[in-house]
């Protein structure tokens, strides 16, 4: 309406990302016009390059720019152990531990009835054949923790129990610096449930 | 760090933008890999199109892509009153009231001796012509009510003295809806000062 075409356009493209409305989206176009040269010239060819050069490993699904990932690609990684995550931003959270040294496989999803997402919208077939691969020991379900997480992790532990390995299910609790009081009763009662001796 | 380089990029460009950390950034990179190619390759013009087919107006300094802007070369709009702003933002909101018909001035900010902006840095040399048009009234100075903005106004108040034509300054008050005990004790003796008979 009052704004130039083109600050328009930037707008309504910032608009698109998530938890972006209308008013922040004008501030940060604003931002953009004070930005030096180089720098938009950056963030335009991130843009395209994120989805012309990325790729989905062959190997865990992650994306990646070489194929395999780094990561299926990095020798000194355990390879007994394959933890399955549903996005890609789950890996970079289980990473920033550096507590696990193991494989991943990426679903992109879960598996969601209501939303019409079945096991075959999500690269589940795609981990089957890596359980062949003997030097693998442990399946490690870490899909989020809510209903389509937990019914994505129930699936896959069924589908996967003729291939005779350990399948485990990171552990629901209380979050660490959490107040009890703040849990809810399902969490506190896992926390319960899983209590170990100390 | 375990970014594909293309994310890392997208990632660094989206952290350049006005509260953004690095945690939201990386949200939104990954909520690009999930736009439609067409989408994305817009959004990467837009970017590039404001940096290179924006102008400021000859006339009012406002970001435009036709010179002069819509509002100055809108032959329906008042020419007797130019309502100084700081920001290309301030005019939207302006706009949105529908109340004014008026010219603008954008100031592309306001004078801050702390920060080192001294009038030199901000288009006011560019107002002084316009004001030499006879149609001309009013000013109307609207600059934000902080320090920057008062001084900004004062010292455009001062400088336009010479010109003979009425200066005046957006009210200060409690805002619409506000509740009285919230407003603070500058804002509250200012509506004191400001008030009218009903």
């Amino acid at each position: 309406m009052f704004y130039p075409k083109p600050i328009a356009k930037l707008i309504d493209s910032f608009s698109m990302l998530p938890g972006i409305g209308k008013r922040t989206a004008a501030r940060m176009a604003f931002h953009v016009l004070r930005m030096k040269d180089e720098d938009v010239r950056a963030f335009s060819e991130a843009l395209i390059e994120c989805k012309t050069n990325l790729q989905t490993c062959s190997v865990c699904c992650n994306f990646t720019d070489t194929n395999p990932c780094l990561i299926c690609s990095d020798q000194s990684r355990d390879p007994s152990m394959i933890c399955v995550i549903q996005e890609p931003k789950d890996l970079i959270a289980m990473e920033r531990t550096k507590e696990y040294r193991g494989m991943y496989h990426v679903l992109h999803g879960a598996i969601s009835p209501m939303d019409g997402v079945g096991p075959e919208q999500v690269r589940i077939k795609e981990l089957l054949p890596r359980l062949s691969d003997e030097r693998v020991k442990e399946l490690i379900l870490a899909t989020n923790t809510n209903l389509e997480g937990e019914a994505t992790a129930m699936y896959i532990a069924r589908l996967v129990k003729p291939f005779g390995i350990r399948v485990t299910r990171i552990a629901h609790g209380v979050p660490v610096g959490g107040e009890l009081e703040q849990a809810d009763e399902v969490t506190l009662s896992r926390a319960l449930e899983g209590r170990n001796d100390i």
